[in-house]
């Protein structure tokens, strides 16, 4: 943790405005073509301009989490929609202070913080240049707490797309929600944010991940429902805990295949299965049954494809709410912090499937 | 035609009404249990009643369709929904004349033409009882076409629910839609909408159909489409076929399986596959790409089931605008038909896989 109160010390933020003048070069995760996380990336020193060009912003990164998502920007489907060029810099969320600033940037100044708003910004570095358009200016993190900074790196994306995903059913108190690939950031903001609402939800978890810890944490969150593996959610015991229940009015799935079709089995007619990411790397085999007779509507949602649709202004804001909530502690999530230092590390806990921590890169 | 040009005299509805207020012996097709319609079902001898129950209606039937959806209705799906009672009488679409109202009935006289207004009515008969509720008083087809009567038996169906299937996207002229199992009755009378709209229709039938027959059946219909197999829709030749084209606003979808996964890849980001039929009895497996990078939207429609929550006179509407519309010739389908006596012969000829033509049995 000394690294993020490092970056926090106003002394730190002098070091860096020096060190951007003179264009310093970064150490960044860089990948050279679109693959598998593991094997296409590697640690690079990048050279940072000496004179930012119009419109960029030089960004120290303090934090950054390695996520589910990342991985799938990297093996090629979200990064060749975002239209990244070869080699790039992995990572698409994170925490950074800026450090200089091109011609025609408004509304950033140096020792401001900042996160992305748009995927594909380059976070896994010690620092980056990045479109003022892809940034969002954030409060400081508490300097008080020095998880604050941690939480805010990692806290920008999931409650964005936690908020969107609930979106997709009118819900209110009583009402059910089931999610696949619940161990995730997402699944945990997703269980809080519908406590808030007196929603009660249903979470899915792979089988092979550490049940007692997430399931904890998730009965915590909402006590109203509760956890299951992906194995009891394919036997006749699931329909069983879901008896005493109303059906389920949304599905959110992070997984597709086995998980998700079970899943739908426990939507009302009429209801709505909206997938995020497909973690199980399975489609979704929908019972034919499902859409015809119970009038099940599975549909997709990409908050990057949102983000570049809606305005600045609009994706800068919800960037900047969920953030600083994030970092007030509104939302709790289970994280593991890594030093940067270590890549290879850091991946091979990012990449364990066993565990619910989200891993967080803290920069030196 | 013979026993249409009568059902449709003067003299044979005078018959009809002395008929029924001594009680006729209907012979019927009914089935004893769910399953496939060429085990389970059989003719009988069923006994109308000598007085008719309260909001009951006589119908002596003149002629009435063997579909796919009378053959998925009485595998148990659509029946278990409409709940039915076994042993129950098959076929769901088709023309009556009224020969008897039961007390509290308003609305019907003897000597009215009708057609079913929801499923599960069993038309299959010489003669029926259904409740008024599930009828709707048409014009009398014309007696100077012959077919004219036919074409109102097999028609009320098709029209409807081809009008709710394209309502899922808002076509203008120049949009592309995509359908699979488009030698089917619904598949005809889409591609003739979206041609009266401008919209060109792009038709996938299966392997097994007699190709040339519905080809340039459909092609007459809506010249700015064509129409492939479904071997050549999942080959690469089908997406140089689309090239030319604007990306596809709508899937509709008769077939699910291997079909709806080609028609999907011809779809616009965002847009819709609708499917209201599965039969191939194939789920659609949809890649997770088109739903998480391409935002495609996957639902059913169940005319039925939309019957059964809408309003009496809205479905009665619906059913008698496009009965009256398919009488005047308005959707030309390929018929077929078949005397109600040889139901044996006029099944073998409905399950014909080959078939492009609607059956349609003509009573006695």
């Amino acid at each position: 943790m000394q690294a993020v109160v490092r970056a926090l010390a106003p002394a730190a933020r002098g070091a860096g405005r020096r060190a951007a003048s003179s264009g310093p070069a970064a150490s960044a995760v860089r990948y050279q073509r679109y693959g598998d996380i593991s094997k296409v990336c590697a640690v690079e020193s990048v050279a940072m301009p000496d004179k930012l060009g119009e419109g960029e912003v030089l960004v120290k990164m303090i934090a950054a989490p390695i996520t589910e998502f990342d991985a799938s920007f990297i093996s090629g489907f979200g990064a060749k929609r975002a239209g990244t060029v070869l080699p790039a810099t992995g990572g698409n969320e994170g925490l950074g202070i800026v450090q200089g600033v091109g011609a025609g940037v408004s509304g950033f100044s140096e020792g401001d913080h900042v996160v992305p708003t748009v995927s594909g910004v380059g976070t896994w570095a010690t620092h980056t240049v990045a479109a003022a358009d892809h940034l969002a200016v954030v409060a400081a993190p508490s300097a008080d707490n020095e998880m604050s900074a941690v939480m805010m790196a990692a806290g920008a994306g999931a409650p964005a797309l936690a908020t969107a995903l609930l979106q997709f059913a009118s819900l209110s108190d009583g009402d059910v929600v089931v999610q696949t690939a619940a161990h995730s950031a997402v699944g945990q903001v997703v269980t809080q944010m519908a406590a808030e609402r007196g929603v009660a939800v249903i979470n899915i978890v792979p089988d092979h991940t550490e049940f007692e810890d997430i399931a904890q944490h998730l009965s915590a969150l909402n006590p109203a429902g509760f956890t299951v593996r992906e194995n009891t959610a394919r036997s006749p015991q699931f329909a069983k805990l879901l008896s005493d229940l109303p059906a389920a009015s949304l599905v959110i799935d992070g997984a597709g295949g086995a998980a998700a079709i079970s899943a739908a089995g426990a939507l009302r007619a009429g209801g709505t299965l909206v997938s995020y990411a497909n973690a199980s790397r399975k489609p979704i085999v929908m019972p034919m049954a499902q859409i015809l007779e119970r009038g099940i509507v599975v549909r997709g949602f990409n908050l990057d494809g949102w983000a570049r649709e809606v305005s600045v202004e609009e994706r800068s804001n919800l960037a900047k709410t969920c953030a600083e909530a994030s970092a007030a502690g509104k939302y709790s999530q289970l994280l593991k912090t890594e030093n940067f230092g270590d890549w290879t590390h850091a991946l091979a806990a990012a990449t364990d499937a066993t565990s619910t921590r989200r891993v967080v890169m803290v920069m030196q």
